[in-house]
C-alpha cells in the first residue's frame, strides 16, 4: 500500500478534523499544513499536537508552493468565502507548475464556477481537481448520481441537512458561510460579523440556523452529470444547531423520479445521526483524493466533479 | 450524443425490460438480442414487439457473435445458472477477439469469482467488463461505498431487499434463483423444478419467500473495494412477495461504523416502494455500460466490479 502524502490547506475545524482522521488511517499521511498566520511541514507526518509549532510566515500559502515537490495531493480546507479566494489560491499553485491532485469541500455554485474555468490550467501540469468533496456537494450529491439510475426522468434532487455543533466558535468560518444564506445577509456582510453580532444573532434563534435554498454547488455539479436538466431541480437546506451536539433533523437526500413503467417515487440516503459534519466531510474528501490520484495516473487531467466518480476507499 | 448500441443477451423479463428503458432513452439503442431459441439484429433499434421475429437459431449466442462489430457493448440478462453458464458464454465472445464492454447483473459470489478469472482476455481484447450491475450487487453495494466514506471502521453492511411481482411466471428464471438460496435446495435442484412444483412451493408460504444469507456478490465486491476486510462483513437477504406488485418491505442498504471520533452510527439507502426490481436492474447496468464505455475510451481495460465506478447517467 503506497501512502498518499497530503498538504491540507487550512487549520480551522476541517484541517484540524483531517489530521485526526488521517491518524486512523494506514493510507493518507498529512505531510504539511498551513493557516492565514503560519505553516508546518513534516516528512513523517503531522499530528493534531504538533499544530502548536507553526511557524509563523506573512505567506504561509508560498511556503507550501515552495514544498511542492514533497506532497502527492492536496486538501484545500480554507474558508469558503468570499467565492474568489480559493479559486485565487488554486490559481498560485498552478502558475507555480504544481502537479498533483486536489479535492475540496467548496459549497458554493459561483465558487465551483470559478474554479471550472482553471481546468486547461490543471490539464497543462497534468493535474487532477475534483470539486465538492464534503457531504453536500460531495457525499450525498454522489448518492443522488446512484439514486438517479433506477428511473427514466428525475423530477427534483432535495438535500435536507441536519448539523449539530455545540461548540460554534471550532467552525467560525463555515457559521458565517451559512449566515450568509439567510434572508437579508450578504456574503460579505456575513463575513465582516464580529463573534459577538454572530452570537447574538443565534441569541435570537435559540442557536439554531433554518436555511432554505441556499445556494449549493450540487445544483450545478448533478446538471454536469446529467441527473437533472436544469439546476432548478436542486435544492439545498437544512438546520444547524449551534447549542447542541445532536442533530436537529436527519440529514437526507431524496430524489423523485419516474421509472420506465411510469411509476413516480422516491430514493433516500440518510446519514446516520452520530455523524459528524467534520466525518462527514473528511471521508469522502479523502476518499476523492484517492480517486484524484487515480486518475492522474491514469493520466485522466483537469476538473472533475464529486458526482462523477466514485470515492475510493482510504484505509 | 454518441448513441451506445447495445447486445443483450436473454429476453426473458429483465431483457425485455432493457428494451422498454432503451426506448425511453436517447442514448441506448438495442441492436441485438437473443434467447436460447433464437436471435434478431436491427441496425435502427429493437423495439419490445419485434421480439415475436426472432430468428430461430441452434446457437443465437453464436449469431450475437458473429454480428459482434455492430455493437459497442454486451448487456449480460442471461439466467444466472448454473454460476458456469454466463462466464461460459463470455469466453466465446473473448475467443472470437470481441472488443468491446460487458455490464452484467450476475448476483452469485462463486460467478463473480469465475468472471474475474476472464480478466487477462478482456485486457488482451482492449475490452471493459463490469460485473454485478443489477440492484444488488449493483446499485446498493455502490451506495454502501459511499456510505463507508464516513467511518474510519465499517462494522457491517446488510442489504434487506423487498420484491414484489404479481406474475412470476415473466421471471421463470430470477425466481428459481430466489428458491436455490432457501435452506434445503440448491442450484441443480432449484433449476430442475417444473413451474407446477414452483407453485406448489409458492402455495405453502402464500407466495413470499423470505431468505437469509444468500450467496450474493456484494461481498466480494465490497471487499475488492476496500469497504470490509471480511466477506463475511456483508450479509443479503429479503423477501420476495410473488402475489404482489407491492413491496413486502422497503429495499434498505444499511452500512453501520464508527467515525474518527469513535461515534458508531449507521448511514441508510433506501429505494422507494414504487420503484421495480426492472427500474433497479436495468437503470444500473445501462449507467454502469456508459461507465464501460467511458473506460475503454480511457483504455482501461480488464473486469471491475460496480463497487469500483460511478455508473453514469445513460441520457
Amino acid at each position: 500500500m503506497k501512502e498518499i502524502r497530503i498538504a491540507v490547506l487550512g487549520a480551522g475545524g476541517l484541517g484540524k478534523a483531517c489530521l485526526e482522521v488521517a491518524g486512523k488511517k494506514k493510507e493518507p499521511r498529512v505531510v504539511a499544513i498551513c493557516d492565514s498566520h503560519g505553516y508546518l511541514y513534516s516528512k513523517e507526518g503531522i499530528g493534531l499536537e504538533d499544530l502548536k509549532g507553526l511557524k509563523p510566515s506573512k505567506d504561509p500559502i508560498g511556503e507550501i508552493i515552495k514544498l511542492r515537490h514533497r506532497y502527492d495531493g492536496i486538501f484545500v480546507a480554507l474558508p469558503n468565502l468570499p467565492n474568489e479566494f480559493i479559486p485565487g489560491v488554486i490559481r498560485r499553485f498552478i502558475s507555480a507548475g504544481y502537479s498533483g491532485v486536489y479535492t475540496c469541500a467548496l459549497k458554493r455554485t459561483s465558487a465551483i464556477k470559478l474554479m471550472m474555468r482553471l481546468d486547461a490550467g490543471f490539464k497543462r501540469n497534468k493535474s487532477v481537481y475534483i470539486a465538492g468533496c464534503g457531504a453536500t456537494p460531495g457525499l450525498l450529491s454522489a448518492a443522488a448520481v446512484l439514486a438517479a439510475q433506477s428511473f427514466t426522468k428525475v423530477e427534483d434532487v432535495n438535500i435536507w441537512w441536519g448539523v449539530g455543533i455545540s461548540n460554534w466558535d471550532a467552525y467560525r468560518a463555515t457559521i458565517r458561510e451559512d449566515i450568509a444564506h439567510l434572508s437579508g445577509y450578504t456574503v460579505s456582510r456575513a463575513k465582516r460579523m464580529t463573534d459577538e453580532a454572530v452570537e447574538e444573532l443565534l441569541d435570537k434563534t435559540d442557536g439554531r440556523l433554518v436555511l432554505h435554498n441556499m445556494e449549493h454547488a450540487d445544483d450545478i455539479l448533478l446538471k454536469r452529470a446529467g441527473v437533472v436538466d436544469s439546476m432548478k431541480k436542486v435544492s439545498v437546506g437544512g438546520v444547524m444547531d449551534t447549542r447542541h451536539a445532536r442533530k436537529p433533523v436527519s440529514t437526507t437526500m431524496t430524489l423523485t423520479g419516474t421509472t420506465f413503467e411510469g411509476k413516480r417515487s422516491s430514493h433516500r440516503f440518510i446519514l446516520g445521526d452520530e455523524t459528524s459534519m467534520a466525518a462527514n466531510v473528511i471521508g469522502p474528501a479523502f476518499g476523492y483524493l484517492k480517486r484524484a490520484v487515480w486518475l492522474k495516473k491514469h493520466r485522466i487531467y483537469g476538473i472533475f466533479g464529486s458526482t462523477e466518480f466514485m470515492p475510493m476507499v482510504m484505509r
